[in-house]
């Protein structure tokens, strides 16, 4: 079994401050990529640029990633990137924006490839180096690979083919205290995902497993929070990102699985969120698993059945049916691409994806 | 607070041989840095060799490594070295070689400093690539910067001033599995000393406390071993190695305290391996704990009581008395240095000693 997490992490109130000298160290021009709107909100933005201009790091601002990312916006930022000479990446943001930023480093250190060499295989893969700064608690991107990109022509999302771990991860809670309960919801929903199809999994080692039980301990303590039962206090933000990293700690060894893969056309057709969008399939997923599988997610998450989750999921999501015609192409579709089922650790066919889309 | 381990770990059986590529990308030529014997006897050098044959990689094997490994011993292998050419180094075997290993990498890397360099405070510390192949249940050295070496002329061991992490670790229990119950026993004080100084210990997070938590509960599953009680199978010795990996991602995280602090004259005094040394100190050091921490250990490595983990340890180790003066005079010197006291959470003077000294 492999442990493997070469990632610098900080999570603590004020780090980007605090580690102002660490950043620095990563290079001398920063490219920071972000959204339009959040990272300027909720102070994530303001405090990068202050601790670039505290020690004289020059930088170049591109916040034009939007949700679910496209090729056509990272090699659009990579231009900039180029032009200004930046030789480091700070992604700001969810999500998209650190994935983004991985993307673009890629991109920037092999700045006479084209588009289609994100998605080419390399036995040894180089970027600038990322740094990322997560402002929701869902993706984990801040410790992972992982870098989902919206390709248009296949009308789907995939991640590219480079493995890029950033080299430095900045984790601090206040980022989402003003977030609204709905972000909050569908992003710590995705961490819950994480870490569940990283346990239901070919791949799941003693380590993965440590990760996820430590992961849905945290988890666990907030999830009235997201159900609008109390309001979050401090204590519950600071968990929401611990659990955030370490469900993205999960998938850094193991990887999802069938709900994240089911997920994809439902978000590229509906505009859905990501995580509202593979929590459909959740509590489907748990349920065709092996019993000790099941019990350990559902304990340690604080769950007594998958029905008791599926209606928590419904409850803090917000439920909707998704048109059936679309459940049963993404079902199709998933069945027809052996790649996505290779880390589920039970047999797939016909009859179980009907099973998980209908539960 | 932080988390930090950019260490690549394959635990499996036959991971040197299966990782030949990976071992391959370090370099062109190996400095192979072991013992006199256990890795003769227990198959690891050979497992080395052939990866490196496998690869057409060049070597040259310094099999000169003492136990408690001196600065002279890094320097001699360090001329050898550097006349090889060699450009990675492999540590194998237990704490010794592999602490070597990385002071002789620092001093390839830096090949016209002398041995004063070993403990010179900069701020980049660099080195040649590391990987270390751990032969025995203790030091976790495989995913630490420590490398503690014996200075004769103070009498005491002391880690060396570089952190420098290994680049990967392959660990495979095979190599445990004839070695003396004695050296398992030894050893596996010392990975449980490890476990629970980092979690008695100012630097304590929830990374920390959550590899303490797994380590224990894997330590707890073999202890009987440790007693005689019964013969270790394939699970107890895969769990030895991973409770001691474990074990060194704590101390990477949060360092020792005073069991191991106390340790070193003892062990250069009366020539007392290591574990046992440790673990003399270490019903007393919890025992002046919290309760809460006092039941954090106690509970996740199965133990009722300090008392109960005192006979324990005296039953496992052999016990005896260490002469009252030396006791005294380690004491004195640990009080004396205010940096060795810094990790202890609480208020240490001359009765805590004390009470430590003769729980």
């Amino acid at each position: 079994m492999r442990f493997n997490l070469p990632v610098l992490v900080y999570q603590e109130k004020n780090c980007v401050h605090n580690h102002a000298d660490e950043i620095a160290q990563m290079g001398k021009n920063a490219l920071i990529v972000t959204g339009r709107n959040s990272s300027k909100k909720n102070g994530s933005l303001d405090d990068v640029i202050n601790a670039l201009k505290s020690k004289n790091i020059k930088y170049t601002v591109y916040d034009g990633v939007e949700e679910n990312p496209s090729v056509e916006t990272v090699m659009e930022a990579r231009e900039i990137g180029v032009k200004a000479g930046c030789d480091f990446i700070i992604g700001i943001g969810g999500g998209s924006p650190m994935d983004a930023a991985k993307a673009i480093g890629v991109m920037i250190y092999h700045k006479n490839e084209n588009k289609d060499f994100l998605y080419k295989s390399v036995s040894n893969s180089q970027s600038l180096p990322v740094i990322e700064v997560p402002t929701t608690c869902g993706t984990g991107s801040e410790v992972t690979t992982v870098a989902v990109l919206t390709v248009h022509n296949e009308k789907t999302k995939k991640s590219m083919s480079h493995r890029i771990f950033p080299r430095m991860a900045l984790v601090d809670e206040k980022y989402i205290k003003n977030a609204p309960l709905k972000v909050i919801c569908d992003t710590a929903i995705d961490a819950l995902a994480h870490i569940v199809e990283s346990c239901i999994n070919n791949n799941a080692t003693e380590y993965s497993k440590m990760f996820a039980k430590e992961g849905l301990e945290a988890w666990s303590k907030f999830k009235d929070v997201l159900l609008g039962n109390r309001e979050a206090t401090d204590e519950d933000f600071h968990n929401m990102m611990y659990a955030s990293t370490l469900a993205g700690m999960c998938i850094a060894h193991a990887g999802t699985s069938l709900p994240h893969g089911l997920s994809y056309p439902i978000t590229y057709e509906l505009g859905i969120p990501h995580g509202k969008a593979v929590g459909y399939f959740l509590p489907g997923y748990i349920n065709e698993a092996t019993d000790e599988d099941k019990e350990f997610v559902l304990k340690a998450a604080g769950f007594e059945s998958v029905e008791e989750f599926s209606k928590f999921y419904k409850k803090a999501c917000g439920y909707e049916k998704f048109p059936q015609e679309l459940l049963d192409k993404t079902g199709e579709l998933i069945l027809s691409n052996q790649r996505k089922l290779a880390n589920c650790p039970y047999k797939v066919d016909a009859e179980v994806i009907k099973n998980i889309i209908s539960f």
